[in-house]
């Protein structure tokens, strides 16, 4: 993996990440393919909405379907019919995320599978173990994430932990030609977060992760961590804010210097009836738009909002259609990668103070 | 509406139906579109499998979203962005449908809205005027589907209120530019369904459906009613039989002379994960693909056999992902269009019977 900056703007930056995939032009946002799709949308359609890379989960894929079908085909992109990058998270969050569920220890975390209750065990080199056999191009280390609210101690154990896992995942990864990231954790303490940042960076990895935020906290203390550690992240590696966010969180975290980032809102949003747009945001399934022959968003040019109507869409969504998932899905990705194409002119211009005060100005009306 | 015949190899028929919003080569296929969407797929999906033309439920739509909506969008090719033909069934079969749930008279039928409990009143006026409203290219005439079994006094008097609905609905049509198509009732009764094609042909229709078939009797009624009625139904004009069906049912009634088909069987079959191929039809959740690399029909050229496997169909079906329908949508959808293409190319060779012959016993294996 290469990564070169191009262009600054504060602490804003303009980047470009090479793979033997293809290149990722950042700020980039990495639509969540979390089982093997994006749900709704077929590859075909992710590149047309500007999506240069997406994430896969390795928690979901190590049950469903499993390593060895995926083995089978090549790589998950062969699996997926996506030829371009795919970074996979470490199943750390996931695994956290199941409260009860599991035992935790240095080694690794003992869980009860949601799909089929069979114990399974994953821990550092296992998890480095399935993203290589995902063929992964950005693995990332695995990480135990700080829950929210958690006292200094806990926080501070947590990231000491986490950090000498960081380690055995280097070890285990070796020389293979993935990129591999570190992920600072530290809960809401920036001595913590430099602290986890130092460790990292005297290991050495190829990209540096923020995680442990957008976990219930409150959107001050993410903004405080964010302009506490990420102008300090290296600047020559890419920067990578994982599970954020809104349109605002990620004009936030840009103007702090964040390169890349994933999330499944506008995803999950769109499957619910949330539509993004430049003018605030859109619950289609309200009665107003009901009977509302104007496109979506008359500004934007997806396939969406140039064939359809708010009242088909609303129609759709009541029904309960699959179209409306699909449609709402392909309108709410293309916003999102729109936002970033937008996000990279500004930096280019030197004028992305401005362009993020507008357009959160516009959205809030 | 122009209707041209130009070949013939025993009772089957190669023609073409010409609207002002294009034309549809028959024998065809309509997908159903019942609520202003053919359920998973883009009306640009469905162009590229190869509908001509596609089919609109009244009685959905005059539920949600209503007329008054769609009018507003112009009709409801606008509406859902489609420019092609479509027909539109006049909701009497749903009726039918509701057991329970509606009140017969002469006049027409009250029922509850099986959306919002509502009482609503449809007679062939209204269902016409519906239609009409809809934009619809073929309306089609209002009538009672006789239930199976009925025996020969009630199948008469369901035929002869049928009938006394079609000159109604013709009335109501009046000079509209639509086409307007009667229908043949007359239960499992071939002198029945004489006499109700009789009156039909004596008020003058522009096409000619056969309904109440497919509604539960055994295949060998619906093929004596087919072999007897089909050939005698006039040569001039379409001859549409409605709700049917697999591939075999629709081949047996290709030979007797029927050029029209609808049917939800290939959409509904692959939402459930029942995928048709020339070598017989695959259950994708089944064992024996979780782990198949080979495409689900390796002679398909629709995107799902190019570009996926049947492990990673399987997948997504047993992980319920949206993509799942989409892909088996479109590969059920195509393997129909596909069929109808040959299905003509056979009758302009001259060699149908043999075709299905041997189409049915490869599927049959």
């Amino acid at each position: 993996m290469r990564f070169s900056v191009s262009a600054v703007d504060g602490d804003a930056r303009l980047a470009q990440l090479g793979f033997a995939r293809g290149a990722v032009d950042t700020p980039a946002f990495m639509p969540v393919g979390t089982l093997g799709t994006v749900k709704a949308m077929t590859p075909e359609e992710l590149a047309h909405c500007g999506a240069q890379m997406i994430l896969g989960n390795t928690f979901h894929l190590m049950l469903r379907p499993g390593c060895e079908v995926v083995r089978a085909h090549g790589t998950l992109h062969d699996f997926m019919h996506w030829p371009r990058p795919i970074l996979t998270d470490s199943g750390g969050f996931q695994v956290w995320s199941l409260a009860g569920l599991r035992k935790d220890r240095e080694a690794g975390v003992t869980f009860k599978s949601p799909v089929d209750g069979a114990e399974v065990f994953l821990g550092p080199e296992e998890s480095i173990a399935v993203q290589h056999a995902l063929g992964s191009d950005v693995a990332m280390v695995f990480d135990e994430c700080t829950r929210w609210p958690a006292g200094e101690g806990e926080a501070r154990r947590s990231m000491e932990r986490s950090l000498r896992w960081a380690v055995r995942c280097k070890a285990a990864h070796g020389a293979h030609p993935a990129a591999l990231f570190g992920i600072i954790q530290g809960g809401m303490f920036p001595h913590l977060r430099h602290a986890s940042l130092a460790g990292l960076a005297a290991a050495g990895f190829d990209g540096y992760a923020i995680g442990g935020l957008s976990v219930g906290e409150p959107k001050g203390d993410m903004q405080k961590i964010l302009r506490a550690i990420a102008p300090s992240m290296p600047a020559g590696k890419p920067r990578y804010l994982m599970g954020v966010g809104s349109p605002e969180d990620i004009l936030f975290a840009v103007a702090c210097g964040v390169d890349l980032f994933d999330c499944v809102l506008p995803t999950r949003n769109a499957r619910n009836g949330w539509l993004f747009t430049a003018r605030g945001d859109v619950k289609i399934r309200n009665a107003r738009h009901r009977t509302d022959t104007a496109p979506l968003d008359a500004d934007c040019a997806c396939g969406t909002c140039r064939n359809y109507s708010r009242a088909y869409l609303s129609h759709l969504y009541r029904c309960n259609e699959i179209l409306a998932a699909r449609l709402g899905t392909l309108h709410n990705l293309f916003f999102y990668q729109r936002l970033m194409k937008e996000i990279r002119a500004a930096i280019a211009a030197g004028c992305y103070k401005k362009f993020a005060a507008d357009f959160c100005a516009a959205r809030a009306g």
